[in-house]
């Protein structure tokens, strides 16, 4: 289910779905780089449009044109389906802007 | 200067320069039309941004994944080179997107 | 259900949910006045991440500090639920802002 | 000027301007804490216009319905005039939100 806790193995298997980002901590994380502050801002308002459907929200911090995310899903203390879902569509909505 | 009116023939020598624009009613008006609102929106918060800082603002209306833009300078009665400065920017940032 | 096409006077007499909207050509039109673009386009992603969630899009026309707003569903060629639900969330989303 | 270097005992007599902030490693430092996801990222999508017309951009980490916040001058190597400005209009920005 969507919502499961993904065993660590799991997760290393699935990695390869998700370019550039790696299990940090617990997490899949990754750093995500724009050529500027406005190219980053308009994808991160894409990526909340995605995570506020999904009912799914990032760990996220900005700093001018640099965004470090880190997905996990705090009901299942881990990493689950929900997270690699969330990860694609970021690495999606990116790969025309990076 | 930037916000002086240009005529009519110096906006259509120009319109090359803002490939899908044209010039409609006195404004330099164009159609955008994305994969999805996801992807619109985005692109109107990178716009937005821009035309913030330039202190320049378009018309614009969006439904669903199409946003429809006109320009022109309110101040200039008319098409300014500041509205070409914008509709350059729209394109720049809508062309990986589109 | 939630997208039924409502009549005419279903609708007159749910327009006091939605202060402010009035029918205007089949569908639930609003003018919202800000105090400047900042604010104006702020609102407009609050607005953004609830009508791509609820997979309901509003036509908005936002010119500066102002958004026209127009809400019906084409699928029910008319007014139905889902309109006044979004415009509730506009009302709400605004009600601080205005 | 505006990106002069302030000293600590400035930034202390200075800090009544920015209720909510507190002097914290170097930075003005505040964590906001909104109704939702929708009410924080319309707020963030108001100072990122904000921040991108200043030429001056926060450090700032979102959690669903949490942003914190840093701010500094990277040039100066510290806190300046800009930095206050950008969280007089934060707070500004979500005094009628929070």
């Amino acid at each position: 289910m969507a919502r499961t806790r993904l065993t660590d193995s799991e997760i290393t298997a699935k990695l390869g779905e998700i370019p550039g980002f790696a299990l940090a901590k617990g997490k899949l994380a990754r750093r995500f780089e724009f050529a500027d502050f406005v190219t980053a801002f308009g994808w991160m308002t894409s990526v909340a449009l995605v995570a506020e459907k999904l009912d799914h929200h990032p760990e996220w911090k900005n700093v001018y044109k640099t965004v470090d995310v880190e997905l996990n899903t705090h009901d299942a203390d881990g990493v689950t389906e929900m997270d690699f879902k969330l990860a694609r569509r970021m690495n999606e909505l990116a790969a025309n802007l990076i």
